[in-house]
Order: C-alpha cells, then sequence, then structure tokens
C-alpha cells in the first residue's frame, strides 16, 4: 500500500518537473497548453489532498502528537513548508494576476525530487557522512568564500586602471573571482596586466586547491562510516576454540 | 595461443578505432580510400568469424550451456550484442543506401576498445570499487541532476527578462547550467544580471562541492578494498599461544 | 566578556570587509559617501584602541613576556604586522595624498576575516592535517609549477610560429597553460595547429591528474588524524584478564 | 662539500630555467643580449664538466661498475639521456646554423628542474605512492582516453551536419572532447544542437566523474602508504608487565 502510494507520489513529482521545464518552451508550450494546464490542476489537487492528510495524520507521529501544537509546529516545519509552497501559488493566483514572484513560488515544487532520495539506503549514508563532517565542511566554504573576497579585492586594484568598464568594482570582480577560482572561466572578462595576469594564475591553483579540502574531508567521512559500521571482528583461536 | 589470439585481436581492434577516426579527416580519406575499404573488408570478414566462433563455443561456458537457449541468451548478452553491432552495418549497407543511422551504428566497433582493458588485473579492482560503490555513485549523480534542474529553473526566471534570446527556456538554460556546475564554462551564455551572476557563482560553488561527493566515496572504495585484500595478519591465540 | 567582546569584533571585522566592497561601487559610494568616511573613522579608532591594548597586555602571554623586547616582538608578530597594517594606512593618509599602495594597504584589513575562523574547531583540525602534510602538499604544488614551466615552454616553440602575436613569449605562454592546466579556459589564447592542441589536451589531462595529489595526501591526512585522535580502544591483558 | 655543490647546481638550474624563459621576450632579449650568451656559455661549460664527472666517477655506483660497459650504460641511462640533451645543442650550433629543432632541443634543460625535488623526503613518498598505483592509474587514463574516442565520434556524427567547418573530422572533434571532458571550455567550439548539447553535458559529467577514479586511487594509496611505515604498535600490560 504503502509501496504503491510512494510510488505514485514519485511519478507525479518527476512528471511536475518535466512539466515544469517543457511548459518554458515556447513551441512545446504554445502546442500542448492545454494538457499543461489539465496537468496543473489536477497536481494541484492531488498535493492538496495530500497536504491534507499529511496535516490530518501527522498527529501520530511523536514529534507532532499535540492536535493543536503539533499540527502548527508541523506546518512550520521543513516539510510543512515545502509542501505549502508546492500548492500555494495556485491558489494565490485565482485572487491575484500572474505575477513572476508566483512563477517563482512555483518552482518550490521541484524541491520535491528530493523526497525521492530518501528512499535510498545510500541516502543515509551520505547524510550521516555530510552531518559528521558540517563543522570542516562549512569552514572549507568559508575559506573558499573569504580568499574570493581577498583575490577579487586585490584584483580589482590591479586591474581597474587597466580595464576601467569591466573590472568596475569589487563585487564586479568578484564574478571574474567565482568563475576563476571555481575554473569556469566564461572568458567575459579576465585580467590582461602581467600582474593581473600573474594573480589570476595564483588564483585558479589556489581555488583548485581550496576545493581539494572539501573532498578530502568527505573521502575521509566515508572511509571512517565504513569502519564504524563493520561488524566488529570476533576471533576464535582454532587451535583452543576460546573467542578473544 | 590464446596470447597470441588476444594480442592480434586487440591490435586489429585499435586499427579499426584508428580508422574510423581518421576515415573522418577529408585529405586522409580521399588519399587512401583504397586502404580504408579494404581494411574495413578485412574487418568485417575477421569480426564476423570471430562472432560465428564465439556463437559456437559460447555453450562450454556454463551461463550458455543450453545449445539452442544458451545461444539465443549469448545473443542477446552485451557482448553478443556489441559484438553483433560491430559487424552488422555493413552487411545493412550491402542493401541499404548510406545511412547515418548506419555510420552511427559503426561507431559501435569502437566500444570494443574496452575489451582490451579486461586483460588487466587494475580493472577487476576498479569494477569491485564501482560495483561495490554503486548505490551512492548513483544517488551522487542524482543528486547533481536534481540540483542542475533547480538551479536552472531559477536562474532562468532570474536571466530570462534580461536575456529572452539566450535564456529562452528551461532546457536552454540547463545547457548554460550543466556547463556552469561542471566548470566548463563556454562563454556562449552566462547571466549578466547581479542575482543572476550571484547564483551562477553559487552554482559553479556547488558544482565542484558536489563533486567531491563521488570523489570521497570511490577513494574510501579503494582504500576500504585494499584492507579486505590484505594478507591477513598472523594471530597468536593469548590463550593456548599457537598461530594461526 | 570575552565572547561578546569576540562577537563585536567578528561584526565590525564583517561590517568592514563589506564597506571595502561596497565603496568600490559608485552609485553605492556616491550616495552613502559619509557614512563610508563615518564608518571608516569609527573602525579605525577602535583597531587603534584593540591595537594599543593587545600591545599592552602582551606581556602576560609568556612568549612576550619580556616589557620591552616581548613588546617589540610582538609588533613584529604575524598578528601585529597584520593589525598594524589595518590602521597605518589612516594615519598615513592624513599626511600624504590618496595614493593607490594606500588603497592596496588597506585591503590588509581583509585579511583580519581569518581571525573569524579561528573560533572555530575545525580549523584546528583543518590546520593541523594541512601542517601535517605540509612537505608533501608543496612538492604536489611545485610539481604543477614544473610542468606548467615545461609545458608552456613546448608550446611556446610550437604556436609561435603559427601565432606570433598572441603566443609572443613564454610568460605570455604560461598564462595560457596555467588556463589550461586549471581547467580555467578564459578563450582569449589557445593553440590552433594540430600539434599545438594536442599538447594542449595532455596539458589539461596531466593538469587535472597532478591535482589529484593534493585532494589524495589532504583525504589520507583527515583520514591518519582521525585515527590518531580516536578514543583509544580498551585493552584487556590475555594474561592477566584486566583492563587498561 | 656535497651539500655546497647541490646548492650551486639548484641555483645553476634554476637560473638556467629562468634566462631560458626571459630569453623569448623580445624587449628583454634585446637588452640584455650579453648578458643571456655570456650566462650560457658559463652554463655549458658548467655542465659540459659536470657531465664528464659523472661519467667518470659513475663506475663506483654498483649499477655501472665495468669501466667500459658500465660508462656505457650510464650515457644511455634516463639521467644520462637528459644530461646530454642539455649541452648537447650548444655544440650542435657551433657547427650548424641555429634550427628551429636546437630550440626545442636546449628545453631538456628545463627538465633538471625536476632534479631539484630530489632532494625531498616527500618526494620519495609521492614516487612510492604512484609506483604502487601505477597498474590503476595508467587504467584510469586509458578509460579517459577511451571514452573520449568514443563520445568525440558520436559528437562528431551529430554536429558534423549543423556546424561542418567546426566540427569538420573526428580529430578535430576530439579537441572539443577534451576540453570539454576536463572542463577547460575555451569557447571556441562546442555544440549548438538540442542533442549535441545533451551529448556535450553528459561528456562534461562524464569527465569530471572519471578524474575522480585517479584521486580516489592516489588518496588511498597515501593512506595505505602510511599504514605500512608505521611502526607496529607495542602493547604492554600495565597490571603484569607483559607485552603482546
Amino acid at each position: 500500500m504503502s509501496l504503491v502510494f510512494n510510488l505514485t507520489l514519485i511519478t507525479i513529482i518527476t512528471l511536475n518537473a518535466i512539466a515544469i521545464i517543457l511548459h518554458t518552451v515556447p513551441s512545446i508550450n504554445r502546442q500542448h497548453e492545454r494538457l499543461f494546464r489539465d496537468f496543473e490542476l489536477f497536481s494541484v489537487i492531488f498535493f492538496t489532498v495530500e497536504y491534507v492528510l499529511r496535516l490530518w495524520v501527522c498527529v501520530e507521529n511523536e514529534n507532532y502528537h499535540h492536535p493543536v501544537w503539533g499540527r502548527i509546529k508541523y506546518i512550520f516545519s521543513a516539510t510543512g513548508i515545502i509542501d505549502f509552497l508546492a500548492i500555494f501559488p495556485f491558489y494565490f493566483t485565482l485572487f491575484a494576476t500572474d505575477l513572476a514572484v508566483v512563477r517563482i513560488l512555483r518552482l518550490f515544487r521541484i524541491f520535491r525530487l528530493f523526497r525521492v532520495t530518501r528512499y535510498s539506503h545510500a541516502f543515509k549514508v551520505i547524510q550521516d557522512v555530510l552531518v559528521d563532517k558540517k563543522e570542516e565542511l562549512i569552514l572549507s566554504v568559508t575559506f573558499v568564500v573569504f580568499m574570493l573576497i581577498i583575490v577579487s579585492s586585490i584584483v580589482y586594484y590591479v586591474e581597474h586602471p587597466a580595464q576601467p568598464d569591466i573590472f568596475s568594482s569589487i563585487p564586479a570582480t568578484m564574478w571574474w573571482g567565482v568563475n576563476a577560482m571555481t575554473t569556469v572561466g566564461y572568458g567575459d572578462m579576465h585580467p590582461i596586466t602581467p600582474l593581473g595576469k600573474f594573480l589570476g594564475g595564483m588564483a585558479a591553483i589556489l581555488g583548485l586547491s581550496l576545493f581539494a579540502l572539501p573532498t578530502g574531508i568527505i573521502a575521509s567521512g566515508f572511509a571512517e562510516h565504513i569502519r564504524a559500521h563493520k561488524a566488529p571482528v570476533k576471533h576464535r583461536c582454532p587451535h583452543c576454540g576460546k573467542e578473544f
């Protein structure tokens, strides 16, 4: 029963994601406008019913067992908010015109995609490792952001006189900086002075090296997780039969 | 005997790959048209004979031991299909004109390159690790694809009003998204609004961090594999003093 | 008390970093010129007081316990120099015109950002791993630099005749080289001869592979660190049966 | 004595690398032509004397102990060939005009840079790990090359009809392929058809994932190396004093 419901839910979430994506292609949207509208209506009804039912039964979970406060707590939980945001924009548009903000709110339905991954055993393992290494990973990203600010500030002062329109401010230079340090390199802006090029090269090497940190942290996290969850080896002496 | 045959096979597969590649260079193709045609004919005959022989002897393998169903099972196995696709396009063209689909089918011969790696001990190790960590690796790639969809959808709504011709739809934005998150960055499309640039930078950092997951998983997989296959440590029973 | 002071310090450092960044955006600077000047004045006074106080109490730390030499030693320590450079440019500009060098000196305040990370436990772990693996990491970067020199020199001799204005010298080619090996690839210069393209492809594969070295080193460093700092396993003596 | 000689050698090798690099910058070369020529002469004499001395004493090493065959063996060893190539081009030019091939031969002096790393303890560790994991690393690179061939062949057939001048042949497409899979992405060529873009995105994800393999292999190699070289722990029971 539960399996059938979950499979149905995964199918509808996936179809919703596909509909949201294809809906933006003008030629497809024009051809299947009716289909998109009907599927939207069906989805909203389905998700509304699901939302109401979850709100009804959530008191059985001991985290939300109080009939009033438990349900209010559920409404403001992460799951509750995402579920609400998936249906809210539709009802909002019944009373309002089609605003840009509504379209973006609609995107929250896509976050439901991640629910699909919950049914996998590997999800638990990856989550455990990431939670366990949370502090180191946050610090690594903080390092990256700090180095980005420092690198961009220095390169701004070096390149601004040579290219005042392109390296126009530190925030503008940070767009270059993040693409240099993550090695994206769109080519829309890059240093042209010798010192700027030298610093740009350093930034790329530094960036790639900094991203070695989270990789190393995650690798050791997985190794640790495996060791911690392995059944401890029991030794039994084959000569006298005793365990130790 | 087996060694000589395998070396011959590797040589012919390698020469085939080179022929397929060079065949597309107009100047080389014009000069050596005859050679390419003759080598093609020779290869097809060689691979046809090999295919028939393998089909003949496959019943000796206990997976395919039934004289009729075993052979049919072999025909529809991964190896059997690749082997068939390597020779099929040639015979197809005897009766049909040179269609685009035939040229693509011909490419299947290149997949034979991977056979070469089977003869390496390291192949077994890498395969073991990848199979062992299959679930985590698939989930990592799923995460990457989900984040790609979410990032592209958000950036589409942010950049579409500023660059309606470039960020024309979510699928079009996904081309930017995949190149941002994998840090390719061709430069043919990139956000120009401040919010779009901020999201673009986030996407690059997120992408590089997400690709730390498979690396960490594989690293711990290799470490685990080594520990599992190491020569077992000699134990001495503390009760009776004998080694085992 | 100490916590309140540290939080105040972190807030002021962060606001300073934001001010330095936004100060360079012409439209924001014009609108809030007064605010920036006042905050600058406040920051300088705050950091000056902090600097004098730290200099006053540094003798309590046993590294700087001598009343005169200890304080001089503190002034020339890494922390002392950064703290001095954060306030020096302001006093310098009271007597001099606004030179470019002063603006760059002012950036040193941004380095104070890293102080924020000191309050994290993870900082100690990451620092331990990096210090422990210092020699291997320096050697990895040395390898990268050497390969960069070699690759750029060879590609210069190959591409110079075809693109004399773009690949104009080895230092100019090194700008291409560092962006090829770190996979940034701005697209402002790239080889066009077949041999140059082949070498360019090799450089990208080599670069990515070389950056696998520091990642692997850091990963094993973290794994080692975890093992060394784990709660020691309880041992039971097999001779007398007691735990220890 | 040996230390002084090694430091002198490292200095001269480093200065040589700098000279080779700066020599190609027209403005610097014009200004210091005399200096470059004199330093070149000095280097050649120094390296010639070093080469003759090494050839003289190499018989003391037991690998080359035979007075005649040992010296011949040394001449054709890796070190011997690099040392010879570092001085040979100079003598060659005494009798020949300044050919392009001579300039490239001169670059072999740059390979001497790697000698510098030999004096580091970390070099031995990194070398051990790379030699130990040789087979897996070679296979990883082989996978990358095979996937590059397959991806480029498929994308050629997909993109050739749309961009016949850019995706003109499989070798030309491989230049795109290697830059897509290593995520360099110069932007000089990229797919424009929907299917080509889809395959291009797959290629980038596949490429980054494949480069996770060598990283994982190296990480586990370092971990293994550390474990193998740690002094085994001796346990001594604190109650009865016996070791076990």
